[in-house]
């Protein structure tokens, strides 16, 4: 028998493959689930008792969460990553390192085929195929929703005429929930003109008075909150996205194009996310020169880009993961902020790097470090290249 | 009598070179006051009266409101510009078209001389100076601020020996007014950590409850508000101001480089600036293509990093205006948005050009623009370099 | 019966095309000829002959040449564009214009169908259907060289069969002929380490002496040659091309990546071409600032990049285009160059615009635009982000 | 007595500044001669004498030229960084490392002063400056030559009444040797139009006859010729310079903007620069990858601009020498060149890292990596987005 991967959701899609790819092709499927913090230990025993009655042979868990902070987190913080200014690739950094958990399964048992639920119309298909495709060369790979362009209603039937009843309540909305942010879409996000409706995002306002967050950061990692210490980043981020989604923080649409080329329109809650690369932002503002900073931008931009369509594997990553590692030698301090209901305020930092307290001047004020002659000096020499042109050029200057 | 013309703001610096310049050096001073829209015709008038009474031999208004948006907003809306992510460069932009109110005014009369009241220390020293040595060359600049590293105590007690009374009562801080936002600098803002005290900004919270606000915008520009067409887009920016002070919306705190080379923090409200280009910037990702947004966010940031650096006169600004002009083509329709007590959202677009609603797919949704096949053709080719790499590095794949 | 428009050129896969839609599928077959100033009116006669033998019921040839250089050649020349800093774009931006040629015609004659000769295989597929799919939606795209893998020896081998005979002598090298060169591709430049040997190239030396070449630019086109006025720039550039033929001037390797993802190497020699735009460039260097320079050059890579890669139907390469017209104002002057065998040299430029020579100072000699004192302020305000930086991490001074 | 460290180079202005500084200032003077290679020991010997004889305490010279490859050169050639891409940083980036040896030794010694010859006029001035002020923050920056303006008669004169006599027979060219290229200016390079006469190359035609040199690169760095290897890059430097001088190969002449804002223009011979870059470049386009070059290009452009103005110290430019030395892993094989008089030809590489020979596909021919439906699925979701665009906007297609 044939031997199958099947990257495992736990959802209708994946759930169709257990049963079609046993029944139907007779193989023998292993489902792989890629748990990235998402998935209690409560949801995961369901999940692995959906897939062997399904059908699957074997079901793995694989907590791909510190993996997925190390490997990728810690560089969308370092770089301050937002696509479009707003989106903090939640779900589309995540679906790359479950691809990769995936993969290196498949690569361990040699499996014949692997397998994903995604359709053809989206961007996962993409993420999950250049995966497989370059890690296992040679495996089959096989996509059933996207060949047979299946609807949810002929998988349910499907199931169902095998003798699975599957809750046909469908859902308005699909969510996608990882440590990086919540990605919520359907109904309004196929329109663009529709917000989401409050009762959409997974998390309502439970707190209404203020409270400050002091946001500590080492070599541009978070490690403490407001004093307290925690033995893993991830456990930060989980700790800081509870409490933000007590304050509906993070909130917003992001609207870009997609890897296939047309646009896209997605909802978001990633509290943890908006406001740690918020923070982080600042405090790099007062500990980096100003082409420091501009380079970074530069490289990370691109980097986001990258990884959000699916190019993670371009070995040019990795020469901007080690830039960014590097870059945060001095990005030490911490950062304050108040969190008000659906906003907060970054107040201010604290930090041995800071450069505003750096000798001599104080901007603005009378200071010690040049003098009006050089000021002057200074000036004049700027004014150089445009005297040489606009004495050429006087017609040119503007009116 | 030798004539010097001075960029009066009516502030101490600028009445203690009137009183100054005439008493001590006996030129004939030509006072302009170039009003970006900051000043009402009553200020106006209490300015003038000053002059004159300090010993200005003209006192000029100079209305440059239409001409500063014409030859610089509008840029700054069609850019979505910035400076770190978080300033519309209220102050900065304004200051060089005083400058070259000022400039073109002294030319016309043939001055020998020009001053500004800029100290030593900061950037508008650099936006003067740069401005008046291109447009007026072998006219002298004169700034006795800044020359004599003077203190408003120095400035105030010369006033006083020379008969005039000026209202010791010290502001803590140092505000600048425009339509394009208002600076607030001064003792939190010389520190680090300290954000800006609510009493602290020019406007109070006066409205509780949300509003929705429809800004329509035209080849780029916003031209009307709730249905409500403004002759000019300076009066509708007046009028989103007014009301977005009543929220707090548009406040922030800028740490950036300043053109001399050190680290500054600066605070501001600049409601209309934050909503109308948050609202462009938003209707651009709907009516532009990927590569589109790319290249205008190049150059507008740059645009952006040398108009606030004081290089408006770098020929390449003028190519890049251009470009900008050309970018708006498209960019017309409506933007929806939700005014709360200190923030809003914007809620989505409705525009003719939107590309969201352009033919054949929707995205992750079923869709006849292209097939399976289609798909995993493009994700196959997308694989080669990949698969080219690997092969050669096979110890360079991620694990 | 169903008409189908061909993109002809005379070769063995056109003419195979051509004889396999009549025969074989009884297509009406158009076929065009999109010539840019390869074949002269002598091998049109000859191409047009075979075409109507072979089938086709009509033959149309479309000189594209003046539209290639109006709306093309001057671009690349406004952009000094070589792809890898050497490649002028020689025969990937002509086959853009010769599909948006045939796709016109298509458009007029409304056909069923649209075909090329390209195989599978390489770019000129990309150019091709790219074109054709925006031009010509729902007409089908014919491509039976690429569908059937087909080799010269089975197309050799029909056309003998269909009664027609084909010079079996196969040609060891690809070339390709146009204004803006002509590549040379086959055997060595399938290895990495071999060059072209010298008769592989079209042209062979024959002028030893060495010439002064003087080209006169006005903004920014190639007008006079050694005094001689050219009614239109591609007739200056068909005389240079003459002259840098007998020099062996023009010739080099292009080695980079292709749009389907491999490495590809492609010889070429393209006199004109290398010198107009190395003249262009060196007359730029003195009537630009540093600015203008460094933006035109990103723009000018990228959209030398995109037309390579077929992507000249992306709208931002509209707006780039009107940029470096705009750009082209002051770049009027003249260049001179002397031509060797196998090289040339940059002798120097003569403009109006020439910034070297205007106002104040000579770079290194005694000057009077500033004084040692500006010099000295400008030096010391540079150094102040230096202090400030390294007054906190002495630690990273290099040593 | 006071203590001061002159940046000696045994040229007129340095010389006359340890007569100055000993006579009429009454200083103790260390003159330190920083060697890139560029003086012989018996140079030097001389050098020494002329320095104790013009009064100096002490004579030092200092051997930079293996930390000058390390620190400098290695990254030149790893960035492929050509100034207008003609330039190779000749002399530019050899000041910054006199400077830098210079205000070490002043470290050292605890000096109270600090010198260099440099006018007011170039950007030599700015390297010393910049790096005196960052090294020696409080240390005296003394430069009579800048402050006085003085000219080489002035000086010449000064020298004379002070009992010593310096050849006064002025060279017409200022000439400037160093292992990465030797500048040469003066006389026509003050004009825009004048090419350098043959006579004032330091260097003539010798071999008329071609020669093959095969160069190979160990991850980046040049390590053997025509199979020979070098104990130092720096030895095959040397070696492959002579070889060039002979050949006449690697002149021109750079036009571009200087620090202090003018345009300049310089004759330079760098054979082994132009050569090395050359090749180092042509191997990289077969190993590294599109975005890799792309990305290298970009920062290593910067670095080149930046290094150049003088800016060595900023701390970005440590974040791209590391990202440059992890570029190099894979640049490792062999570049084939033929040597002609004047100029050379790249002919080929041999590299394991050979992108170009990894599996599947070879350009335009036959391929096994890639299927007729892949290149056609790939090619119609390329269309996606013009599709889309010019279904909105169909006027906007190109005519």
């Amino acid at each position: 028998m044939k031997k199958l991967v099947l990257a495992y959701s736990g959802g209708l899609d994946t759930s169709y493959c257990i049963r079609y790819f046993t029944r139907e092709l007779g193989l023998e499927v292993h489902a792989v689930l890629a748990n990235n913090g998402a998935f209690s230990a409560e949801e995961v025993t369901v999940l692995r008792e959906r897939a062997i009655t399904l059908g699957a042979t074997k079901f793995i868990e694989m907590d791909i969460t510190r993996h997925y902070y190390q490997a990728c987190v810690r560089y969308l913080i370092f770089g301050n990553i937002k696509r479009g200014d707003v989106y903090p690739l939640s779900v589309s950094s995540e679906r790359m390192f479950q691809a990769l958990a995936v993969a290196q399964y498949a690569q361990k048992i040699k499996t014949d085929a692997v397998a994903h639920g995604s359709t053809g119309a989206g961007n996962d298909q993409v993420r999950f195929d250049l995966v497989f495709k370059t890690y296992l060369p040679g495996v089959e790979i096989v996509t059933p929703i996207r060949d047979g362009q299946l609807t949810r209603d002929q998988e349910i039937e499907y199931l169902k005429k095998s003798g699975v009843e599957w809750n046909a309540e469908k859902s308005i909305y699909s969510v996608n929930q990882g440590i990086w942010g919540t990605s919520i879409g359907g109904k309004e996000t196929l329109t663009s003109h529709m917000p989401l409706p409050e009762a959409a995002y997974p998390h309502q306002l439970k707190n209404e008075d203020s409270a400050e967050v002091i946001l500590a950061f080492k070599e541009g990692e978070p490690v403490s909150m407001n004093g307290k210490k925690f033995s893993h980043p991830v456990d930060l981020i989980h700790a800081l996205n509870e409490m933000g989604y007590h304050y509906c923080i993070g909130r917003d649409i992001h609207v870009g194009d997609t890897i296939i080329g047309i646009k896209g329109r997605v909802a978001f809650e990633a509290p943890a996310a908006i406001m740690i690369t918020a923070a982080h932002a600042l405090l790099e503002k007062h500990v980096l020169t100003k082409h420091q900073i501009f380079w970074k931008k530069q490289l990370a931009d691109w980097y986001g880009m990258m990884l959000h369509e699916g190019n993670y594997l371009e070995p040019t990553m990795r020469w901007i993961e080690k830039l960014l590692l590097d870059s945060q030698k001095n990005v030490t301090g911490e950062v304050i902020m108040t969190l008000h209901p659906y906003r907060f305020t970054l107040d201010g930092i604290q930090s041995d790097h800071d450069l505003m307290k750096s000798g001599g001047g104080v901007y603005g004020e009378k200071n010690t470090a040049w003098s009006a002659e050089d000021a002057k000096g200074f000036i004049h020499m700027l004014s150089i290249p445009f005297a040489s042109y606009y004495s050429i050029h006087p017609e040119e200057l503007p009116s």
